[in-house]
């Protein structure tokens, strides 16, 4: 990677609207090949999200957002009416259950189809430039936190699976308020979870962080809780894919773990998310619904199986961890701390 | 396999004294293929406990006691002078740190070197044919405990790494105290960890429940505390490499965080080992040497690159989890219920 990524650069690619289609980097294949997909149908599309190539909250929206303007120039192609419009519009915000950025940021731009192509895609266009200035943001906001919460010198952040440019864009959530406290000079290493089932954070996350040159350890995700028990890192941060109105956070599976952890060691666990990403309509975690996923994500690994044929799993790929384990809730626009009476509802 | 695994069929052969050397089931290339490994030298030996072969603390014992009588074979011809024979008996107690039994059987059994190869033989054996009927009162012993403990009706068990006959001979510890409780009709399914790196849950526990025809799920460690959060597990049962005096547990890296999830959920979490396996000379987990293990095993699954070439990683190959977070220890003799003062100490 040269330059700043999700600024210039091939992360420009990680979902991006190119000569009427969409270009996205296949998330599935790195950090061993780097491959970028010309989508331009929604079933293309929908495929692409569903088995991951296109991956991470924010990024999700946008791509929820270009996926409208290109429902909209299939609409053109294929002569679909408004009703067929509609469905396949839908088939896009429904591809994954629990990311609220992707069914918001559809809706939102599906509401400028009747002013036309250029409309809708101006509309998605800006949801895109949001969400890099909105990463850029939060990132500074976490790492002004973390300076002041965390501790003196340099500090060790463990996060979990991936939350850089390639899930956001721009310097990304979690991983760019590591970022950004590496540009500070206040950041020692990043723990870096590998994230099972699909590993994530293994093939990601360590790929961005040596991309920017900061100094990471890869572990084993059962390993996290206990390294944090023994004081290895200073603070847990990490991003979400929807934040209830009660600060209960869903975020990928794994994550629960390293809050209960953080707390028994008295470390501050930190959310860093856009503001799209809270949810004031959903009341709690309990109403945020989980995605099951295919049971051999979980039997095998990389392709290859781990268990016996025939072994059943279980694959839920996100879980909730509860407003009282949240340290803080940081976005572009705010510091949230759950824990206080008044920020306890979200809302603005 | 047939029959009663550890008693009878090919689970006879996970460690084994025939014909003057030792037989091993090749713990590494299970559940794809099964490979009995034939052991005529004390490097074969610590080989094959390095990497992982031969594998779990009482199965550890049992091949550290035949392996003294190994290495007097192999004195015989080769040899070797006394403090020859102490130099190789040494490498098989160190070959692993973690796991007290080892070291401890190893010791005791060439305390019988003196008298002669068939003196050191019947110690061994009877290291093993202890080894196996300890493991039988201990599952009973441990499944009465739940019965009592973990609710009315057929129990859900959540479990960790591998800790059945491939681990410990007979019925194994944690995965013995599951077995009986299938056999009383009590128990429901078991929950099993994958237990990253090597990945002893989904290739070895899979396989031996699904020999014995026990339902089970398998999942990804990180899915472990949040499961148990949401009231799947009845009780989470693991085994140990290490009791400290004070009950502090040394066992697989990621049990610490099924721990702290259990107390979350204000359900039991209960270790099951051989009174051999508590160390009442290390006085608590601070004293544990914790097993680090090769970067790549991490970096890599099943022998393929998860993370970018270069990645570095921490391999810890176990955890420590304070005797506040443990609700019970079942051995062969005692129910220990560390946080009652009068068990606080576990020295008989």
């Amino acid at each position: 990677m040269q330059g700043n990524p999700g600024e210039t650069g091939p992360l420009d690619d990680v979902v991006a609207w190119r000569d009427e289609h969409i270009v996205a980097i296949d998330q599935t294949v790195l950090p061993h090949e780097f491959r970028v997909l010309h989508i331009t149908t929604v079933d293309e599309l929908v495929d692409a999200i569903i088995r991951l190539a296109i991956r991470g909250a924010p990024a999700l929206g946008v791509a929820g957002a270009l996926g409208v303007a290109l429902a909209v120039r299939q609409a053109q192609r294929e002569g679909w009416d408004a009703s067929r419009l509609q469905t396949e519009v839908e088939r896009i915000a429904a591809a994954r259950p629990t990311a609220v950025n992707l069914r918001r940021e559809v809706q939102a731009t599906a509401a400028m189809i009747g002013r036309g192509p250029a409309a809708v895609e101006a509309a998605a266009a800006a949801v895109r430039d949001t969400a890099i200035s909105v990463s850029r943001r939060m990132s500074e906001r976490g790492a002004r936190y973390l300076s002041d919460a965390a501790g003196t010198g340099p500090l060790t952040i463990h996060t979990h699976c991936n939350t850089g440019t390639l899930a956001c864009l721009g310097w990304g959530s979690a991983l760019g308020v590591i970022r950004a406290l590496h540009e500070q000079g206040e950041l020692r290493q990043v723990i870096v979870d590998e994230t099972r089932p699909l590993l994530q954070g293994a093939r990601l996350t360590c790929w961005e962080l040596g991309q920017l040159g900061i100094e990471h350890y890869l572990i084993c995700d059962g390993a996290g809780p206990f390294l944090i028990s023994q004081g290895l890192a200073d603070a847990v941060v990490v991003g979400a894919d929807r934040v209830a109105a009660n600060g209960d956070v869903a975020n990928k599976i794994g994550t629960y773990a390293l809050a209960l952890a953080a707390r028994q060691a008295g470390i501050p666990f930190v959310v860093a998310v856009p503001e799209s990403t809270i949810d004031s309509a959903t009341e709690s975690g309990k109403q945020i619904p989980l995605e099951r996923r295919p049971e051999d994500e979980v039997t095998h690994v990389l392709g290859v199986p781990a268990a016996p044929a025939g072994t059943r799993a279980l694959n839920y790929a996100f879980d909730i961890t509860p407003a009282e384990l949240v340290t803080a809730i940081v976005t572009e626009d705010r510091l949230i701390l759950p824990g206080r009476a008044a920020d306890a509802a979200l809302a603005r």
